[in-house]
């Protein structure tokens, strides 16, 4: 029996939420989840719809985007989730997907101004967008440096990874993570609420105003602070 | 066995209408229902998924926020809550959520205009915005202020928690109650029904005029006046 | 037995599609079927949730708005329906929802402009959306003015109601009919979706063209012209 | 039986999924199913519901449109599938349908622009919206001239209908292809998304770019060229 047994159904049950949640048509999206341990993760394989998908399928492949495990081939952005993997040590799962609103904003290369409490309960900036990607960027080798577009992206803002878990890819969409599938699938679909609801929000009123400090920093706090006393 | 069963009953089974009815995703949002005898109120437990609650995990509190009965930790937003309950005598369940018009409607910061029969079906008068909140009120008792900030904003607006049984909180969401469970949630999902039509109708012709004064009141008193004579 | 059981079954099994469609949420809406023979029509009781109607709680009304049969007050649209059917001999049922792209038209008190073949297939002119009423017909027998309000607009508009079979009533919304109930409850659904294109169109193209004239010929004949070839 | 089973079960098949996918409601939309060998296609019957289909109501007619077999006439859009077929000789399936978004952009009478890489997955360039067609070949072979419109349009614009498998008609709708019944209901799913992504991009950033080339070819050609690595 594989010894990447566990990670390759945690992996194979959240690509499943995906379709669920509506986050995804098609084969659009995929989600990885990662097993320190042995330095490798599981990620569905490229092109296959939800539907066809059994926890067998996950192609294992480790930080240097060697296939460990896996008769198919992985996801085309495997190398982005290595990328990351690598580089942000403490989370334990990735999810790509193109949800219909994410996508909107990354096309609008825009980042998603924070204008309420349902945004401040799960971060305290606007979500942001990284640039699209330089032309010598696309040109290489393009999986892995969107994956270090995401983390320069990071590095200019000052933003940390485990406050912020989610990004914008500029022209592409949205990438959400966390320290296991169950909460970068949670990251997901926040992200995709949030981008609707900044949308209507611009829709209704054009110069609405960025939620205040004092809300912010509550909201958060709550929730994510050392004193927090949300949730059991 | 437990002599709140019944609006713990009560409570559980208005909770699980709002995913149901589409007004929430994950832990988003919270009923609770009040036994007026008692002293105090049934609410859901904080954070958990409502796939995962049962009616036995409601939390009972008085309106002090003494918890009286329950093994978890209630709604972060039980203060408020408690607030309304205590201020208004008359009402029998609260909901919170952040259905996504209402909450857009919400950090835009703008009252739902009255465009239609709909909205006057149910109240004669746009649906009120109370404005963020003072930063001392923030970091202070927040949730307690919160409850304040709702009743401050129906005195100041002259409106009647009888007649209005509901609100945006600026930045923030929706609230609404009403004289039971049924009831409060049924407020709920027409708040977000008028949040959404109001939405489009402001799309399609930015200079739609207000609803005359003359249909507001017919339909109004059709089905809330002496005379009415809607319904059975 | 109930010599109005047919109607009563149509009725009930009309009503039942609004739900389905997406047309209505709780007790909005309601759907007549007339029996000629008779001189009276099936209709849903008022403010009864669609999930608790059963064929028997269809009640029977005249045109005089008497009530032939049934223990439950009928709709309180009803005399707008007896009006209906007492002006235009030759409609079979009767269609009046809150369906949202619907209302947020009569809320912005605008015609939904012919801008496609999908509306051309149906008909051939601007859905029209009636005025909202005088105050005086406000005040009076309100519900009877308002089929009067709506048979004054298509003699204003000189349009003919067997050719248009759907109506915006201003700040309120949609009443369409039918020579049965199967075709006004499609005629409802189209109304919806017309209203949503014609929608989406514009916040795409503000200046967006009418439809031209040859194109609304070719679409509305071939459906409906002396030679039409679609259909079996 | 008949020597057209395969395409008619396809064809079959492949309209059931307008409905599941939401592309279609009521009658409106038809697929199509080519038979190379024998120089014919099965397609929906006109204005038939589809739950009222079966595989044996699909009818075949050749590319001249006598129909082979079949009780039941063929949709009224017979002509332009026959025409299309004709033309392009290697495409396997057609799909046409009233999908919501896809209808608006061609109502707007505007190509719908790429903006990301979900556009970019499928074809280089906007997606084409054929200009209204000409008075003359209205009223003259309406269905046949559509075909034509079509045809013309990728002439004038130099595309190539087998890197480009969609198409706008103004005013009307959408059409898709495909080598089979699958890709060809694929394309018009992932037309609408586009267009609603579109749609959604605009409405955020007015003036947002198109996609830059580079990312154009390398989102293209990694599913697309000859080094394509996505799917199995």
């Amino acid at each position: 029996m594989s010894e990447y047994k566990t990670i390759k159904e945690a992996c194979y049950r959240a690509n499943m939420k995906l379709p669920e949640l509506g986050l995804v048509v098609y084969t659009f999206g995929n989600v990885s989840c990662v097993d320190r341990e042995n330095g490798a993760f599981a990620i569905k394989p490229s092109g296959v719809p939800y539907e066809d998908l059994s926890p067998e399928d996950m192609v294992i492949v480790d930080f240097e985007n060697n296939i460990l495990e896996g008769t198919m081939r992985p996801s085309s952005d495997t190398r982005t989730h290595a990328y990351l993997y690598k580089t942000w040590k403490d989370i334990g799962s990735i999810v790509h997907t193109h949800a219909t609103y994410s996508v909107a904003w990354a096309q609008a290369q825009m980042d998603i101004p924070i204008f309420g409490t349902t945004h401040a309960d799960h971060l305290t900036c606007d979500i942001p967008c990284a640039p699209p990607m330089k032309d010598e960027y696309i040109r290489g080798n393009y999986e892995h440096m969107t994956g270090k577009q995401i983390v320069d992206c990071f590095g200019e803002k000052g933003l940390s990874h485990t406050e912020v878990e989610m990004v914008l890819l500029g022209n592409h969409g949205p990438f959400a993570w966390g320290k296991n599938a169950d909460k970068a699938v949670y990251n997901s679909k926040v992200l995709e609420e949030l981008a609707r609801m900044a949308y209507l929000t611009l829709q209704i009123n054009p110069s609405a105003p960025r939620l205040k400090e004092t809300l912010i920093q509550k909201h958060y706090n709550r929730k994510h602070g050392k004193d927090a006393y949300y949730g059991q």
